[in-house]
């Protein structure tokens, strides 16, 4: 069967402000010093899946500068467009209905397109098991990374204990039955876990058949999948454009881990050990470089003067630190941002004041 | 007896970069949101002294620039340059040179030209009765602060018990003698000194008349005198330009305090009460400006989330703290510095760092 890679890139990442703008998203920044974060992620999904069969799901105000920057992987036609931002049910159905009206069935790999992977070669390898077990058991597979730490900014995925399954002939892996997902715990539940084993982070990564979702959304959001349906039936004709444009915006707002995962009744998840990390704040900014002996992570031209933990983000300008611990410090064309890393979460409410107080040009 | 005012402004103050540069030092910013800290210090100091009669020594690199910046109270042939720093002895003595050779004797009052003064009517009473303190008595006058908290960053000055003098006639002000001058004591002595009383913040104001100062140094630093006498000789001549470019370099290197006053037998203090600060290092930034309810302080275009008892200083961008505490961030048009407001006097050590690894262009 064959293989597409879904890239899911509508988000504003607010939390990455001022790095990440409403112009030019996080997913569109450099931070590695390679490339692009989003064609980091399509590059790693290309071992596993034919450039030609790479899709990205973004909304209509980054769609230009998308196709421009990711053009070296990503075809023109394969970038979908959606005209409102209606959570990840939504995101996911256009793109299965894309899939299976304009190429007939076929495996969906769906990434988020800011995530960290330290070892590409394992991320293949559970992607290819992933791959065998969708394709093999009909189901909905999805990517629990084993945790390293009692993580409270990842929803966790508990596995049925005894439910263990080797995939394919001679592959290692395994995959098993999910018994429930959990909501993002407290620092206690989330050692709890740690303890226990059996839970793992849920990182937005599935794979599953274009159209065993589509069944699954008909069962479980039919008024979603109505609207998917409507506009599947005028793809690949001259009114594709204008049903979009008219039927997207009503699709229920809801997403796939509460729409579908969290109620499926057969879910498998592959656990996964690969060095992973979801780049949602800019504290994640020390795992994408080198630190120094004293856990200093420096951007541009920086000094650091007596600290220690700390991030330092200089666009064009030099940005120095004297005597401070676990702080980020960011530097752009027109801001600043300083905040300690443990609270790189507030940035967002940063980004509301912003909002608020007439400083959208910010934004 | 005719009144000086001389203002020793020959400072770098790198504990005040980003804001002090090399080619604009801080007493060449206006941080009040009024004027320059030099034009204020001026104009203080025009309460008691006729403004023909102001000087400034300063060093040659930042002659031109104080020259056009002071233009509205101070006349250029004022403006002394020292061709090189060797200290406020012989800044001292060179602007009391001057002033004999060319104007005859007078009483100098000498500032440093970066302080904070709150209560300027009450300034220009101190002054006063220190000028006719240095007339009557023909003594060395200094300006002694009580203070207000257990400083650890001044000097302070030790009055003698039950020396205390009325000054004039209907003048309510009084001096003491000066027991000795004490270095910048730990935090314990400086609370020792508070509850004791009879010590005074050492301000680093002097009156006294030229002649006087001249003949202590004559006494007490032979070596800096005779520069300043062979100086003294070209004065009003074609060859004075010339003599100082000579002699200035070779100037001993020492400090008023400790080559004068520390050392000198009749030294007279007048305490005071005018809400003095020296603007040393950056956290004094919270004096120039009224603070909102949590204690932060603003320059330009910024935004504090959840922050307390901090300082943001944006010139030309946006500047915005997410919960930082008493934290001092000054950004700008090429640096951007981050430091928590009781590290401030390290910043020094950063403009040390800056200079040895090549980036001097940033000072």
């Amino acid at each position: 069967m064959k293989r597409y890679g879904v890239i899911m890139a509508g988000g504003n990442g607010s939390r990455f402000w001022p790095l990440g703008r409403k112009e030019r998203p996080k997913q569109l920044l450099n931070l590695s010093g390679k490339d692009l974060m989003i064609n980091e992620t399509l590059k790693r999904l290309s071992f596993c899946i034919e450039k030609e069969n790479l899709m990205i799901v973004t909304n209509v105000s980054q769609a230009s500068l998308m196709e421009e920057e990711t053009k070296e992987w990503v075809k023109k036609e394969n970038i979908l467009s959606e005209p409102a931002a209606r959570n990840t049910a939504a995101c996911i159905g256009y793109a299965a209905m894309e899939i299976l009206r304009k190429h007939g069935d076929g495996i969906m790999c769906i990434l988020p397109s800011d995530q960290f992977v330290k070892d590409e070669e394992e991320f293949v390898r559970v992607m290819e098991a992933a791959i065998v077990t969708a394709e093999e058991t009909d189901g909905l597979v999805t990517i629990g990374i084993c945790p390293t730490f009692p993580a409270t900014g990842y929803g966790y995925i508990k596995s049925k204990e005894g439910s263990r399954t080797p995939i394919g002939d001679k592959n290692m892996k395994n995959y098993s039955i999910v018994e429930e997902f959990v909501e993002k715990p407290d620092k206690e539940t989330a050692q709890i876990y740690l303890e226990k084993g059996g839970y793992l982070w849920n990182s937005g990564m599935f794979v599953w058949k274009a159209s065993t979702i589509l069944s699954y959304m008909e069962r479980l959001l039919p008024d979603v999948y109505s609207c998917l349906q409507e506009i599947g039936k005028d793809m690949g004709t001259d009114r594709e454009q204008e049903t979009i444009e008219r039927v997207y915006p009503a699709i229920p707002k809801i997403s796939i881990d509460y729409g579908i995962m969290e109620r499926a009744d057969h879910v498998l998840v592959i656990p996964a050990e690969f060095g992973w990390n979801d780049i949602g704040s800019l504290d994640m900014l020390t795992l994408m470089k080198e630190a120094d002996e004293k856990g200093n992570v420096s951007y541009g031209e920086t000094v650091f003067e007596d600290c220690e933990g700390s991030i330092l983000y200089a666009a064009d300008k030099l940005v120095a630190a004297v005597g401070m611990k676990d702080v980020i410090v960011v530097q752009t064309k027109d801001a600043v941002l300083v905040c300690p890393k443990d609270k790189a979460q507030d940035v967002k409410k940063l980004t509301e004041r912003l909002e608020a107080t007439g400083k959208e040009r910010y934004l």
